[in-house]
Parts: structure tokens; C-alpha cells; sequence
């Protein structure tokens, strides 16, 4: 039996509080998979009177970081307080204090992957992050090690609970976004600042993740381009039923060509258009799914819940299994990431990224205004697939009426040039609404 | 850089050839991924003249199994004969002369999983199977590695391809399942003789090398309840989609109590009712899907492609990739697969799951039958959730007529013991068919 595996949990919050209960709770479970005694000698919070409802061994709760970090006894530190100052800070001291680090950060991983990696490499010490992308779906492995002998081609995930949760309540009560936030805070999937989650970043973080594992490309916020959900209108989701769609927050990597020197990739996170039928289209409520397409084996699914006390500790114990059992070593040695290695494919806008697309605009009922808009749609050697107008009622002639267009394939940025175009149009009320179209 | 790692592929069918494709085509990818060449230095197969779509380099294709196995210049042996006495002895002598083995062979794991793994450990070299459970889908390093904080309470899966095919097509395309076999042999769905496939053999197999992982139990085909899709009619599949259901082929493992002591798991392989709007209901044509549940994570789901070259060479390379890193021999020490290690489960009978059921007979319209149908499932303390009976036509009052009962849950066994007597009916036409309902 090797010797016991010492632990320091830093910051003891929703996640934090669920390692620490299975950590405690099913010690006998731990050692009987990873072959040693895994032991909690440090749990760090910033208030140790606050109630967690977990009973901790006495004596390991403190206030203090640095001398968690340095306790010889402890070899490995979970980094679970967010953000990405202090937190990058704690990981750096933790891997030249030689521990290996857990971390669920993915701001910190998009933000300073470089860097982390560099001093864990320096330090021969491994950092995991299975928790910091979809919650309890083992998204990490996946692509790091199951789909090794394939060059990911495309990756289409729904990579935020809350917007997925305030979709799903839109599309099947009808609601407005307004009203389904208030639910979504209320049950406890949305935060009472939930900006982070409805405008698409935390997403957006947890794409550049993955396609750093996937691509080997090292994305800036502004690489990735994001729409949220926070201005979709109950509208639109009707109009997407009707067509046979669901409106879903994607987090998308496209590669062209699949393979080889020259390679590009395009990211983007937005609410997209995607067929009833489709697998991701049932995606409901708080759920993470993750739909990877490798050039060997196809098109392979992973879903579970993206975030909560118990899944997103799931996924941090399963990193601290595999550091005990040595699994964690070789494959942190193996995969080089955030190296600089270049594996052929660099990031390029998603103008060039061919779609369909859905557009709705809100329209005074004269003459000409589908013409010019049809116009500007050719100008831009975009074809038309089905139009929607329907009457404006007899008794209010000035109505405005939505115009619901859905055309056949065309580049990201001729429609958006069509759509600047279209969106001077003194026919039109407010701006053109559009979505991508994943067909 | 490491020492290069060699390769034997024996058996060069449909899935070597995918391997022997990925290796010789790809072996720069492999190389980065691994940070080791990896070389194919013997091919195995019975008729060296046989075309099979892949140049090899010179001089590696032969037709010696016991050179290929002993070559000191081969690290690791795949097997990939199929069939369980040739191929469990060259599994054995490659172990004993010191290579890792890679395998696809599910029917070799279930029957002789504990003398292999016996051997393996003996040998200290480790024996790999990621493709001999749904093809592509990572699903064995799903349960050994990513699910290691949980313990797993059940698992609900289509495990085989072709009868999700062939019910998918019955669904359809109301063909009969005459008509959807065929047409899944003409597209290459289904064997010449498809036996193992639709009668559960293959998924019972399949269920049993999960259930080893998940649970530590080594199940025996008799301790497998199997009934396959090959007498499912039309009318079932028809009145299934009016009660809002699919009919699905699932293997399923449920635990009981979820973990501890005198814990058992009852395992079977049966066509399921599962609601439309769940997951499993929209895995369509040949792929497979693995819903499991974990104590500490919840409900998660793993889809893909369940056969066919590429993808099962897919999961055969990550396996590869995984012994070339040294990950796979840490995690084949650390799952004690097959060792006899007591995990607290015990296998029980399905007679003790509860459950609720489908059950459908045909009857003559008499007074009473209903009466007595009811009271037969009344005695085994079964009560009715929703009745269907449609009237007789007036022009054939003796026609038989379809009753569909959904019942409320139930012990399998009680609905059992119902059914046995209801068969005994003298009003019936045929026996009486059930199929238990996942809700």
C-alpha cells in the first residue's frame, strides 16, 4: 500500500463543501479505487464560522492559504475558489510547493492556461480540471484521452445550465426571458447576477477549454465570439417551434480543413437553431451536453448535469483518484497543453463559417419591403429556403408584422453584411434578429 | 523519446482493418499524442491473399499466430479474432510472453474475464477492452475512470446496433420485423445470421463486462435475463407509440441498495418500454447509448456509434495511445477487474425489480375476460394504470381483438406469476405479450 495521498481543499463554498463530504463520507470507496488512503489534512475558507453542513476532522479548517500550500503533508491542493487573481496565485504557489492542483476554474484556465502549465511543467507537477467544463460530464477525458486516435473535427455543446435552464422554460411555458430568469433564480440554476451565464462568457470560457484539448489552439476572449440569450424574444422561440427547431445556447468549433498544416478553426457561442429531432434539442433544464465529431469515429454524445454541489464534485474527486493511482502524471506528460505545440490549426473569425440562418425582422405591411430585403439577401449570393409573412390585421394597417426568412447555406459574414444592409430599412421596427441554423 | 512501442493486429476483419488503416496512416498523430512511435510490425490473419482495402508495409502480413505473439520486437498484441477458444489462448500466451493485450472480444471477457485478468496480473501486464463495449463510445473509461467517486446504481443501455436498427425501422417505417431485418442486412447492419444480435446474446455479453466494472460481480449468462427483439410485432411497436413509448432493446443493471453490504444488482436484456421524451427513446438507427446513474453525480449519458470499422477502431487506438503513455497499465493495477474482490454486490433475479408493464393480449370478445384478466393481476397485487380495448367488428364477432394494459409498478416476479395464469385463459388467442415500462 503506498503511502497516504494528503489533501487541502481552498475555498469551501457550493463545490468545495460537496468534495469535502464525499472526501469524508466515502473514504473507504476512494481507497478502494485508487489503492490509497486519501486523506483531508486542509480545508481554507475566508469566514470558518459560516455553516456548511459538512462535520470536518478537528483542526483542519483555517483562513490560511499559504500555509495549506506549504504543509508538507499535503501533496495535493484543489483550487475551488474562483475567480483569477488570488486563485491563479494559490495554483502557482501550489505547484512550486511541488503539489499537484485541482482546479474547476475556467476563467483561470482560459485566461492564464500559458502560464499554469508552464510552472506545472517547471514544477513536474500535474494540474487537473475535469470540473471546469460541464459540471459532472467527463468532457475532459473524453477528448483528452478516449478520443485520441481522432482529430476532432467539430464540437457543438450546451456548456451553460442556466441559459439551457431559461431556454427550456421559454420554449415550453411560453414564458418571457424575464419570467423564466426569475424562475431560474428562484430554483437555484441562475445566480442574482447571472450575466456571466446569459451573455454567453462562461460558455465562451469553457470552449476555449476544450478547444484547446481538441485543436491545441490557445483562444483570447475576443477570439471567441459570443451572443448571449439575454435578449431573446418569446417571439422567436415560437417561430423556431413552427419551423420544427429549439433554440439552444451552443458553444461551437468548427475545423477546416479537418486535418493537417493550415488548418483553422472557428469558435463561437451563440443561440442557435437546431432541429426538434436533434439530440441536443432535448437537452432540457439545467443539462450539459457535448457533441463531438472525431474524423475516426463519428459523432459521439455526452451528457449529465453542468454544474451543482454533487456533479461538479464527482468530476474533482475522479482528477484526485487519478493523480492517487498515477493516471493524472501520464496523461498531464502526454497531452502538452497550453505548450505552444503546434498541432496545425489556428483560429480564424467565424466569417468564413458557412450556415444557415434564420432571420426575423418586424415590418410595416408597404409595398416593396420584402423585395428590397430579398434584394439584399442576393446581393450577398444568399439564397432564400422559406419566407413566413403573414397579414396585418384589417383593423391596424400600420401594424408592424414579422417577416420570418430561413435561408440556405451562405458565409457568416455575407449574411451579416446582408443584415447590416437590411437593418437600414425605414420599413423596419428595431433591428433584424438572427440565428445561426445547425442543419 | 521513449522506446518505439510494437504492435501485433491478429485478426484482420472489419475492425483490423480499421486499426491497421489508423496505424499506418496516421502514425505522426499517434506519435504526438503518445510522445512514442508507435509500429506495426506483425498482421495475423487466416488468408494472406484476401483483399482488404489497406496497403501494409512489406513483410509484416502473416499467417503465424505463435511468431507474432513471441516476436520480441512486439510489445503489445491485439486481438481481434472473435470466438472464445483460439482466441482466449493466443490472449493467454501473448500475456505470458510479456505483451499487453488490447481486445474487442466482449464474449471472451464474460466467459473467461477472471482466468485472463488472472493471467494479466500474474504477467504484470495489462489487458485493455475499450472497444468491446459500444464500439466508439468511451464507455468503459467512463465507469473505470471518470465515475470513480460514484457508486454506480444503474445503468440503462442499448448496447446493440442492430436490433436499435431494426426496431428503429419497425418504428418507422411500420415495417414488420421480417421486412426491418432484411433491410438491415442489406445495408450491412445485420450478420447473415443474426442471432447473437437479436436475441440479446450480444448486449447480455456486453452487460456483463459493465457489470464487472460497476459493480465488481461476474455475472454468468444464466444470471443474464435475456429476451430479445426477434418476436416483436408490429401491433406492439404501434400501440407503444400511441401510449407515448418507444420500444427500445436495453441492457440493464439496477442496484439495490444503491451500496454497501448484502447489496445486490439485478441484470437483465429485454425490449423496454421507454417514454418518447426520454433520451434513450431518440438513439436511433445503429447507434449505441449508455444512460448511468451514480450516487454522487447523478444521470449521465454516453452516445455514439455502437459498431462499424472506425469507430470500434477508434476506441481499439485509444486503448493503444493509453499503454504507449503508461496510463493504461495504472488504471488496469487499480481496477482490480476480475480479481474476486468482494465490492458488496451480490446478483439477484430480475423477479425482485419493480417495474411497471406492458401487457398485451389478443381476445375474443366474450363477457368476462377482462374481468378475469384483472382479477389474475388483482391477485398478485397488481393494480392497472390504463386500459385500451377497441370493439369488435360487427361483420366478425369472433375476430380477436387487441387488449393493451399499462399496469402501475409492480414486483416482476408477481406480474410474472399474472401472466402464467392469464395465459391460461381459454378466451385467448396466443400467448400473452409484456414487456416491462421505464418511467
Amino acid at each position: 500500500m503506498a503511502e497516504p495521498l494528503g489533501v487541502a481543499v481552498i475555498g469551501c463554498g457550493t463545490v468545495g463543501t460537496g468534495v469535502v463530504k464525499i472526501l469524508t463520507e466515502q473514504s473507504g470507496r476512494l481507497e478502494q479505487r485508487s489503492g490509497r488512503s486519501i486523506q483531508l489534512r486542509r480545508v481554507v475558507v475566508r469566514d470558518p464560522a459560516k455553516a456548511r453542513g459538512v462535520t470536518l476532522p478537528s483542526g483542519i479548517l483555517g483562513t490560511d492559504v499559504a500555509a495549506a500550500v506549504r504543509d508538507p503533508s499535503v501533496h495535493v491542493v484543489i483550487e475551488l475558489m474562483g475567480g483569477t487573481t488570488t486563485a491563479k496565485q494559490v495554483v502557482l504557489d501550489a505547484l512550486s510547493a511541488g503539489k499537484h492542483v485541482i482546479t474547476a476554474n475556467k476563467a483561470l484556465l482560459a485566461d492564464a492556461g500559458a502560464e499554469v502549465f508552464a510552472a506545472a511543467r517547471a514544477a513536474e507537477r500535474a494540474v487537473c480540471f475535469e470540473a471546469a467544463v460541464a459540471g459532472g460530464v467527463p468532457i475532459i477525458r473524453a477528448l483528452a484521452e478516449s478520443l485520441t486516435a481522432n482529430q476532432v473535427t467539430s464540437i457543438q455543446a450546451i456548456l451553460n445550465g442556466t441559459s439551457n435552464f431559461i431556454l427550456t422554460a421559454m420554449a415550453d411555458g411560453g414564458r418571457s426571458y424575464a419570467e423564466a430568469l426569475v424562475e431560474a433564480q428562484k430554483l437555484g440554476y441562475a445566480e442574482a447576477d447571472p450575466t456571466l451565464d446569459v451573455d454567453g462568457s462562461d460558455a465562451a470560457h469553457k470552449l476555449a477549454v476544450l478547444a484547446q484539448i481538441a485543436f491545441g489552439v490557445a483562444a483570447r476572449p475576443h477570439e471567441i465570439e459570443r451572443q448571449g440569450i439575454d435578449h431573446i424574444e418569446a417571439m422567436d422561440i415560437r417561430f423556431a417551434g413552427e419551423l420544427g427547431y429549439t433554440i439552444k445556447l451552443l458553444a461551437e468549433a468548427w475545423a477546416s480543413p479537418a486535418a493537417g498544416r493550415n488548418s483553422t478553426v472557428a469558435l463561437h457561442v451563440a443561440p442557435v437553431m437546431v432541429r426538434k429531432t436533434d439530440m441536443l434539442a432535448q437537452v432540457r433544464g439545467a443539462y450539459n451536453a457535448i457533441q463531438v465529431i472525431g474524423d475516426v469515429v463519428g459523432e459521439t454524445l455526452y451528457q449529465g448535469p453542468g454544474a451543482g454541489m454533487m456533479p461538479t464534485a464527482s468530476s474533482v474527486v475522479a482528477d484526485l483518484i487519478d493523480l492517487a493511482v498515477g493516471r493524472a502524471q501520464k496523461s498531464f506528460a502526454a497531452a502538452k497543453l497550453w505548450s505552444g505545440a503546434d498541432r496545425g490549426f489556428s483560429i480564424e473569425p467565424s466569417e468564413k463559417v458557412r450556415s444557415r440562418f434564420y432571420l426575423r425582422l418586424l415590418v410595416r405591411d408597404q409595398p416593396g419591403v420584402l423585395a428590397d430585403v430579398c434584394r439584399a439577401l442576393a446581393d450577398e449570393h444568399i439564397s432564400i429556403s422559406s419566407v413566413i409573412q403573414h397579414e396585418a390585421r384589417e383593423d391596424h394597417p400600420d401594424q408592424l408584422v414579422p417577416l420570418v426568412i430561413m435561408t440556405h447555406y451562405a458565409a457568416t459574414g455575407h449574411f451579416r453584411a446582408a443584415v447590416k444592409m437590411i437593418d437600414t430599412h425605414p420599413a423596419l421596427g428595431g433591428k433584424a434578429v438572427s440565428y445561426p441554423v445547425d442543419d
